[in-house]
């Protein structure tokens, strides 16, 4: 069975042996939203799903019991919804979505839980769940966004100044080159960066000490944040493998933390 | 852009230039959960989005405006939960994914909404929904499963008695052997039939007076109900087309309703 | 204590001897809404009860242990809502109240619960309703609208075409005149068909692919759909003895059902 | 149609012909909860129904536009489920079943919609649906228990001391008396008063400092609380007659308050 | 440790050693609401603190364990929500707030919780929520208002007519005098009396038969209803410790109930 | 009116002439809970609403118009409730309050509210909040923690190593001992460093990639995270007034932001 880590094409009676070796289920997690006139609405679905398959398949080839399931591709993006296309869910139902299928691979015995995000906007949620699964169901579960694990790679790695990395950027243009160009239309990606409040945070990798809610419409007309015209595909596929193996290295580990052995599951 | 009919691969410039042809939006809606020893737990799912772009790709080519979104690929299932693998929402949770996604889809100007089902256990929250979405928020969208289409194609094509269209069966068997064979394997297919009272439905075709619920534990060791046995790849693939060909048919038709003009959307 | 059926005159200790036989316990659900001009807002619950009513008493001379409740009359009736006097419960609180009656029951020990419908728009969640009710609170009921037991005697007695029996149709305005004649003006019945796509139903013996929503003023000026002026009180009697003899039968049968032993309430 | 105050008898079209007189419309409000060894379950809807219809028929006769909607029985009693038989809705269920009914009647153009209770437990209940249907919905309604007209009348009737008057009590047996008196065992009637700390209420026309919660089966053994002997058909008729002639008067008057004109029902 | 009963004020270590002892928990809960022209917004969180913390004070140095959480300041004011300054919660959230506040108590241990009033409009919820404590999660605690444990000696100490004793009104005024007066303006202090339906209450201390909802926009053009010209500091002095006193007694009485053995917290 | 900026001690008079300057309005946000064996269980709220006064204080003098509204002490806690006199609210009802102020202030007109909070769990969730109170309510609000502003100076005062600053810890010590020394007991104060994974967060200043959830009893047995034994008066004296002067800071220059024209507040 090895290289086989999609969950989806398990039948119950493998799932059961799998069981056994105490595997890793990671939760890919993403949004239909726009993202520019270059990018198609799948970006960060289609990116959280395939830094997530690629990282656990070579989790797997390295002796990690692991399994992906499909992506939860319904986000949160309330602030998207000014531009066609864009499907939100509210928060509420984010968080039941996504803890539901956690709850529901507690259920069978998986103990080691991973929701892996591809979008921004959803990562309060993401987090405040970690919190209910265990306070109300007791389910440890980890969070967090791809890139996370690879925040110092890709401050080596990026070109753009502060402002470049945000949204359908230098970041997710050079992703979507690596892994499906066919859907990037670099003639149509141009560069914008934000002039706020030094208050808010104006990069991925640099916050800002408030937090407040704006429509993308308000702060910019292509949808586009960041600087998307720095990415090329060459470059796009060196971040995407430092991405996967930053990750890869993240389920390894995982697979070995202690096991929480008081835990009730209350699913 | 003939013959581009996924939601997911447009960007949103693209998504507004398609509003004004007034399209048809499919949102395929499957489940996760076992089919016995022989079909992955993704066969609700799959043939949900297979019939549906298929059947959309075939509309498009012959002048219908229609897109399909990604398949909601988490169902109602807790009838299956007793199957390791098995995931499911609660109803409440499932309703609110399906209905944000169509009232987003109505937010945008969308006013085709078709909701097309690979799950029996989906059907009667579906039908509610086509309800909650029209007297709570004005939206009007319609439901089925894509069986629904093709009962009386399906009655000819069965070769099983009654009892043998259910789950993991000869439809369902067949279908997966037409589209993803890689993932059916026959040596483990056993049929197993219901033997109960004549107040409950026995097969997909003929239903019964009575609603009652049970575990899938409690009705089959295997999760098997119906003939898989029956199925073959070339019977598989004929099924396949008469569904796309009678799905593709309604969507053409749903494309010419008479479009509710006092709609107001209240998203 | 023979030929008492109705829960609402016991006293508790009756109640409590009453349970040591495993009675069967009904709950009629109604509705109350606008039946066109010749009858009364009470119909679908006035009707509900009375079959149920006098199958229980049936059952109950026959030696089956069996109670009726008091008839749930608020239903789900937004399609009703622009005519005067309809009122309606939204989706969540018509479950929640026919579902905390179950519970109430389940918890003193009924372990035969059968709701039994009269208004088709509640058919969906009451069906959804056996399912919670059986997965969160481990309760295993029954449900079925009183015409579903009698389809083919309803077949054979029509005088109308296809379309006659929907609404304040053939079928109601005769149970009516069978059981509140002094509540039929016959002189008010006019019929109304649908002119609908073939993909709708268009009459409770034949549905259709599609499920959809409409208003009621959308589909008929008077509120009916069907044809009441077939109805005649003395084939509303045998109509109505019909029905009660096969939902008679239902209720003996039910009581004979094995018990679900593994059964765990959890009200 | 002087007398006719059912509105589940009415047409729609007679009903949209009501509302143009401005009328009163009653909701009663009881409860499905044992009342001892000598009361059957139906007593505090029953008693609730048939004050409220007699009352609204005098109202009528004395020219008063009124119409009593169906009794809602299902009330909040979880203090009773102890004791076989009894029902109840949880408490956010009870509040929207009779708020929706409201909000319906007030959809159509109602006005002046009074809730007439018959249960002590719905009370607290009904106070704070009068708030939130008026803060939330703009819909101005009344609420009271059928005695709270008729306080002094029942101060002057009651032959026990304090204590005599709260739960399948010297009121309510005498009031069953007078109306079902077929359902009244007085053999069975046995009486039992609290003995509880000042705090705390001990009768109905006396009430305490302190709100806090118990089950009946810790205060009584039999259900009772009060003084069911001294309850006689007689007085009970003349309680009966002074209960209803308060209430009719009362309905006289809330057809006369100044009507809310700003009202906006956002139902 | 004597004196201290501020819960605020206490490590984790001393709840630890107080819980040992029994001890009595008070929660004051409060609103945030206007008070007329005379008076400040936080009148009805301070009353209810002080008269709280006074009276706790003197417990514990009559040899009671007692502790006095902060006060819970957001109460249910939508009727003032029409005059600016004021906060209020729905229903829903406040009940949910005071509840969770009384369940983490009893999650610790606590069996003696109080919930002590200083806002009319919050008393139908505090009602309710000793309710669903006691039946949704097996928590006994208690609610009342202040002024309940004092209405003799509140009776006897008005000089106000009937309509006096309302909201900023002569009881109000004085306790501010008494405890803020730097937060009093008396020269803007205006009295004004209801004139309403005999069915209306008047007063605190003479309730109506009927309850409804109004906005105190409608009853008056100041926001007071009573009489605060007859307060004075020195009176308001006598009340004010009339109302501790009888407070105190009440939490000494408490300290002794039975406690309630069977209690199954389901925190 | 200068230096009065406790929205608590005005009237609502007072309130209306305020608005008039479009005023900045402050909830200050904290939580009740354990802080080791020498601080109190006030610490969170306490410090959120002394920083928030005194800043506020400081911009009122410097001619900002503000207001800050009382504490809102009930915080999300769940985290600490192994330790006796915790106190949490759920994420939804936390969110409901905060929120439910937020509304209430706007809904009179205040356009620029803050949010400070004092409790790091509470975070996740305020973040949320200023999302779903501007895509539901059209409300733009700030959240952050007091020492959001002030995090290099911070990082320079501090003298303990990473991990000294989490909880009950150098930072909150010190400021306990700035402001409320009676209620600081040194001698109880004992320092406990966190050694976790690498993925995880171990100090204010420096977080992990990783989001999950565990027990403080799982963390320390004493309750505290960081090194309280570096904290002292003459250290957290200067601590608290950078603090406040950031804070303050950042209020007036909140008073000069943009104003949202087409905000339209649904509250």
């Amino acid at each position: 069975m090895s290289g086989k880590v999609k969950l989806a094409e398990h039948t119950w009676p493998e799932v059961k042996m799998l069981l056994e070796r105490d595997p890793v289920a990671v939760i890919p997690v993403g949004a239909f939203e726009q993202h520019g006139h270059h990018l198609p609405l799948m970006v960060d679905a289609h990116l959280a799903g395939s830094v997530c398959e690629e990282a656990a398949e070579r989790a797997c080839e390295d002796g990690t019991a692991i399994v992906v399931t499909p992506t939860v591709w319904t986000g949160y993006s309330p602030h998207h919804m000014d531009f066609p296309g864009s499907v939100t869910l509210d928060d509420e139902t984010f968080s039941a979505v996504v803890g539901q299928v956690a709850r529901s691979l507690a259920h069978h015995g998986f103990r080691r839980i991973a929701m892996i995000n591809g979008h921004g906007g959803n990562m309060n949620l993401l987090k405040n769940l970690t919190q209910t699964l265990f306070y109300e169901h007791g389910i440890r579960a980890a969070a967090a966004s791809y890139w996370d694990f690879a925040l110092a790679e890709l401050a080596d790695w990026r070109e753009s100044d502060k402002g470049g990395i945000m949204h359908a950027c230098e970041m997710e243009t050079a992703l979507m080159l690596a892994t499906r160009p066919d859907l990037v239309d670099m003639d149509k990606a141009s560069d914008h960066l934000l002039d706020r409040s030094a208050y808010f945070g104006a990069d991925l990798l640099s916050g800002g000490a408030v937090a407040s809610a704006a429509s993308f419409r308000e702060l910019s007309p292509t949808g586009v944040i960041g600087a998307p015209s720095f990415a090329t595909q060459e470059r796009g596929e060196a971040l995407f493998q430092a991405m996967v193996a930053r990750l890869a290295a993240f389920f390894a580990d995982f697979a070995t933390w202690p096991r929480n052995d008081q835990e009730e599951t209350r699913t």
